[in-house]
């Protein structure tokens, strides 16, 4: 964690990113690179009865770090897919807690 | 957003649904049928030592909208794929927070 | 419910974990084994410009148990896939609300 989950962008494109958004993000939350995770999600995307390219999204999944933080981390990864050509996109943040956060087994909130 | 991210359910079979559903969920959400995307999942499941089908299951991702307009959506997501030939289902809603939500870096609370 | 949703663990791996471990979780949280889901979703994950193995990571939808439980159903994980050779791993639980979770259309609240 922090656990970035894609859809809508290209995995390719996803690799190219990675190397300097992740290097920023981990100065922004103050840990390594290392905890970062970028998966890519291959999806199908429907409406109006056929098949349609998949709108570009972004989950964050990680523990609650505050308003500023989070800003920065959004303003972050919009910036670095607007370079590489992706202009419209969104992200969203999903907050795990620590007591439910297990690392082989074990309870983060223990760790 | 609202974003449906369905598992289960043939894609194919969604792309059909997808039209009448869509413009029906919009009139309910008082939104514009572009708010929406409808993400198909490819996975397997497996169970007792072997892949088996996997159990149809939408995920609704949305803004909280209360709990009329909640029951009304779900409602209608069984009732299309029901007559789509998908005779049992499950639905959960995940909230996000609109100060967790970014459009192009920017928060939803500030847009 | 409760749902596993799997990435970065082969499926084959996953089904062979699957008897044992579903069997105990079912026992634990004293319901079917009917009632859980085991699905793998294929991820591409990249990192520092390039390709990488996706992490195991499982992610446990379910409706709030409480820390004991909780705790003992991650245990079990973690346990069955380490025997199955998977040594490094992570779990995070999410949870949906009954009024917001819905089978065939109708909510669980009520049902």
């Amino acid at each position: 964690m922090p656990q970035l989950t894609v859809r809508g962008i290209p995995s390719s494109l996803m690799a190219v990113i990675s190397l300097p958004l992740v290097e920023e993000l981990a100065i922004l939350c103050e840990c390594g690179a290392d905890n970062f995770t970028v998966d890519c999600i291959e999806t199908v995307s429907v409406m109006d009865g056929k098949r349609v390219e998949t709108f570009p999204f972004i989950e964050v999944a990680w523990f609650e770090r505050g308003r500023e933080v989070r800003d920065r981390f959004a303003e972050a990864i919009s910036r670095h897919a607007r370079l590489a050509g992706v202009t419209d996109m969104e992200i969203a943040f999903k907050v795990y807690q620590t007591d439910a956060y297990y690392i082989n087994g074990k309870s983060c909130s223990v760790v």
